[in-house]
């Protein structure tokens, strides 16, 4: 990402400075406008996180990679219980803030990228914060799920969080989706850029889904559901993992 | 103003509502594009407002119109006082919340249409919440002054507020005051539209202005500047009144 497009890296580093207008601004490809959740919430610390996260999270072990890290408030705190943590996120603006507030290991790095890192690297991968949706959409979450098997370990696991895109009652979101179904995408596959001061970030998608799709794109995958936490919610996480017969097919 | 373009209303009603997504979105025509202030801040009450705010409302007296009154926060207090108060607004989302809210005289009537007032209507005119900036141009407020001049009594007075647009060291706003003075515009003279969800407000001018370019605003006018409060602030207000020798002219 060019570092004069990084419009949420620059939000978050103005977040981080305490700067005044912090409130994250998201536009769709509809037009539709939003300031996001609370803008302190890149910085929340364990004990404010959602408390479904924190059981989500429980699942993590052994060295963990945090796609999409932001700011770094998962993996710092996995850092600092010892464990051995990577960060990647494509925002130069994001790895400056994490590197700021102490994170050892972390890259400029997009989800595309994961194929660079050697075979078997890593025992979890973290999506958080609405990560599912960095798969960005079914082809995507196919090709991708297919790298995230390579690069980790033969007992590994994802946690990743999303939302289910039909909990609303929002007439502009369900237009969206309607919208969504005519060309030919996912209904929760929301276009989207950032936008901070005069900045305004590259388009880019991101998927949400509800649990019967999430099933439904781990299909023929290396992957299975092993637990849905809180999947009653708008927001809900998924401990994936590998399935134990992959070798077999 | 069209409904359907009515972004500051809808987003008034939703924080009147208390629904969630309630900070103010403004994009400026150069493509910057802000959160606003605290988006609590229309529905402030009287100990809530800034000191030097509620400083220059002690000079509010008599028969009141309100232009831009907003969410009717200071028009309702000085109803609540006993005091007759009309309130103004181009916005009917506005407007309709100052009626939810109780405020009994409120009109959808843009600044520009104050001419539809009867001679001497008026003792006191609030501009507040850097509502100066609603003449929009030089030229604007020299043709709204004299209009307002018509409207009111004969030592009646403008209570207003606007922000010093050279107290800044923000690269962006000083780009956009170079901006304007090569197009021919003050340099304080900002293109604004308000986004609320697919709502897309047209573009209007909003004039913020030094003390010194206000003062030079009202030469030649019936008016001149009676105080300034705050003038070392960066928001300040202004008690404006009627020149005594006005009919000498």
């Amino acid at each position: 990402m060019k570092i004069s497009r990084d419009a949420y890296g620059r939000q978050l580093l103005a977040q981080y400075e305490g700067q005044e207008p912090t409130a994250e601004i998201v536009e769709r490809d509809d037009g539709y406008i939003d300031t996001g959740s609370d803008p302190g919430a890149y910085f929340e610390t364990y004990d404010e996180w959602p408390a479904i996260e924190r059981r989500a999270l429980k699942f993590a072990r052994g060295r963990i990679l945090d796609v999409g890290c932001g700011a770094g408030r998962h993996a710092l705190h996995f850092q600092q219980k010892g464990l051995q943590v990577t960060g990647i996120d494509r925002s130069p603006g994001a790895v400056k803030v994490c590197r700021l507030r102490g994170l050892r290991k972390v890259l400029v790095r997009s989800i595309t990228e994961i194929g660079k890192f050697k075979p078997g690297s890593f025992d979890t991968i973290l999506m958080l914060g609405n990560n599912f949706g960095l798969f960005g959409s079914a082809v995507g979450a196919r090709r991708l799920l297919k790298q995230l098997a390579r690069i980790t370990s033969g007992d590994a696991r994802i946690i990743a969080g999303t939302r289910n895109p039909y909990v609303t009652t929002d007439p502009d979101h369900l237009q969206y989706q309607r919208l969504n179904k005519k060309r030919g995408r996912m209904p929760g596959q929301i276009r989207l850029r950032v936008r901070f001061g005069k900045i305004i970030g590259d388009w880019f998608d991101y998927l949400l889904v509800s649990p019967k799709e999430m099933e439904s794109l781990l299909n023929n995958s290396d992957w299975e559901i092993d637990r849905l936490i809180g999947s009653g919610e708008p927001t809900y996480y998924a401990v994936i993992r590998k399935k134990v017969d992959r070798k077999i097919k």
